[in-house]
């Protein structure tokens, strides 16, 4: 039995409670000052207003302000914020934190470094840190946080450096339900589960693109769909090579772009945007919805830029970057072929 | 304008007419003798009973009986039966065709050699017919064939030897619609889109199981379905690599494994399998479907088991072939984990 503290009740920190209780850890899930009202009705009665779904029993709730009770007692941390809370976490939560407590985050993005390079957010983390020695670790793969909550099946891979922490992290939250598999190709894991995001976007596009062209009820133009799907594998491939991961980890990256195209936010801004309605519109349209796919296509596309890789080897995502700019353009599907 | 003669009208074959068509080819379809009754009705109508679409105008159309009035007389010949013809086409078409009209075929799978090794239907053709000196050239990639006849777009590959003769059959069959890419990598193709049938039943499992456990109605389980797409790239990624094949042809067994989960055929079985139906009366209950996904996933597993591979490297595939003969068992999720 472990005591685990998971910083952050968003969706998938939350659901991250699941597994973990099913191995009778002792677990406190502190929010962010974004989750005061989630976490006081998890205090109430135990129910996760966004995930709609009851929590297990025996979860202590704190509100940010008390992080000090739990933090330092803890066997581990879950780090549950978003990409946009990276920064946020860096500076609110990592200082405080006893540096021999390993820390497994779920969040899904990359950033670049003073050259232009992507690096993982454990790096990002440690470089940003270089005086402190955190054990940085997180999770990719296909997961959607309800379903998790669910006790679904759900395969996933644990990344970090060392590989006796990830053994630790994997004995205490495996479950017959979540799957977990370990490597230590971080970055490889990493740039695989940050861009299906962007990918999603992109594979969505044709599902907007057959309600324009042929209504809402029509057949759904899957030979599209999957033609992107194609395009996306290709392009995140590269990437993977690029950033110097090992080439397996496209199957974590495939899996996760499967379940983001039927996950939601994505979906919803790219069938909007493959309509033909401009990128302003629609993220008035998903008000409230954080983008995580805009923000990883901005941030990898700047990267290409700035590192002067050549953008014809990138065309699908360059297109979903001049569709948020607003420029709009047909799908260069002939520029997928070789 | 080239003279093109497509042999036989199945769905896929006959699909083929509508790129052909677009750059004014002179098209001819010949019908296998399981084809008369397609035949005869185009013959008269232009429409296609299966398809249930009409076919471009100017096509001709010719029963079996009829091959030599036109087979010697073309410029290139489009194999569009499935691997279900294989043999019959090589003992009834390729006897009687000059070995310098080249050949596209439309047909997905693989044989085994002498020696339980997989090959492709080229190399089996080469093999089989070693006086003759045939091109021939294969489509993979993610292709349903109606869409292709209401002109959505796709992108596909052309593979063969022979470079110039893939870019003849690019020259007449490319639109602005279909996306054709060339490559010589025939076994890394081949491998990735034959294999795409047996994991499309590997995924279709999840949809089945989620329709068992929480009703027809309920929220699709799709990280289950995610997961089990996860190892369905991994082990097509094995077994392009064991086969010699290049690592980027995953993207299109990617892709094609996408279209095919929700293609049809392939999803019925892999549902039905997946709520626990036994495969006889799975069988009894698709009367008349094709099951290319059962025939590959038999003659892979089988390859492997021949040329002494683990079948541990290959869990959910062994899995597939475990519900075929009726061994029921539990997906085993743990052993896509490492």
């Amino acid at each position: 039995m472990a005591k685990v503290t998971i910083i952050g009740a968003g969706m998938m920190g939350s659901a991250m409670s699941v597994p973990a209780s099913y191995n009778h850890n002792q677990i406190r899930i502190v929010g962010t000052p974004l989750d005061e009202v989630i976490i006081s009705e998890l205090s109430k009665t135990g129910y996760h207003i966004t995930l709609k779904r009851a929590l297990p029993e025996g979860i202590e709730y704190y509100q940010f302000k008390d992080i000090d009770r739990v933090l330092n007692d803890s066997d581990c941390v879950i780090c549950g914020v978003s990409s946009f809370g990276v920064d946020w976490f860096l500076e609110n939560v990592l200082p405080k934190l006893d540096e021999n407590i390993p820390v497994l985050s779920i969040t899904k993005g990359l950033k670049t470094d003073e050259s232009g390079n992507m690096i993982s957010f454990p790096e990002y983390y440690s470089r940003k840190l270089p005086d402190k020695h955190f054990s940085f670790n997180c999770v990719g793969g296909p997961c959607t946080s309800y379903e998790l909550v669910d006790k679904h099946n759900t395969e996933v891979a644990f990344c970090g450096k060392n590989m006796k922490d990830l053994e630790f992290f994997k004995s205490i939250l495996q479950t017959p339900y979540y799957h977990i598999s370990l490597t230590t190709d971080v970055i490889g894991l990493e740039t695989a589960v940050a861009l299906k995001n962007a990918y999603a976007l992109g594979v969505s596009l044709a599902i907007g693109m057959a309600e324009k062209d042929h209504g809402e009820e029509s057949v759904p133009d899957y030979n599209a769909q999957a033609g992107l799907f194609y395009q996306a594998v290709k392009e995140m491939s590269k990437l993977i090579a690029m950033n110097r991961g090992e080439s397996d980890k496209i199957a974590f990256g495939a899996g996760d772009l499967y379940v983001t195209v039927f996950g939601g936010r994505t979906r919803k801004i790219g069938t909007l945007l493959g309509k033909g309605i401009k990128y302003g519109q629609a993220k008035e349209m998903l008000k409230g919805i954080t983008l995580e796919s805009i923000a990883i296509t901005r941030l990898v596309t700047e990267s290409l830029k700035r590192t002067n890789k050549n953008p014809e080897d990138f065309p699908l995502l360059f297109h979903i970057q001049s569709l948020i700019d607003e420029q709009q353009k047909d799908i260069p599907w002939d520029s997928f072929t070789y």
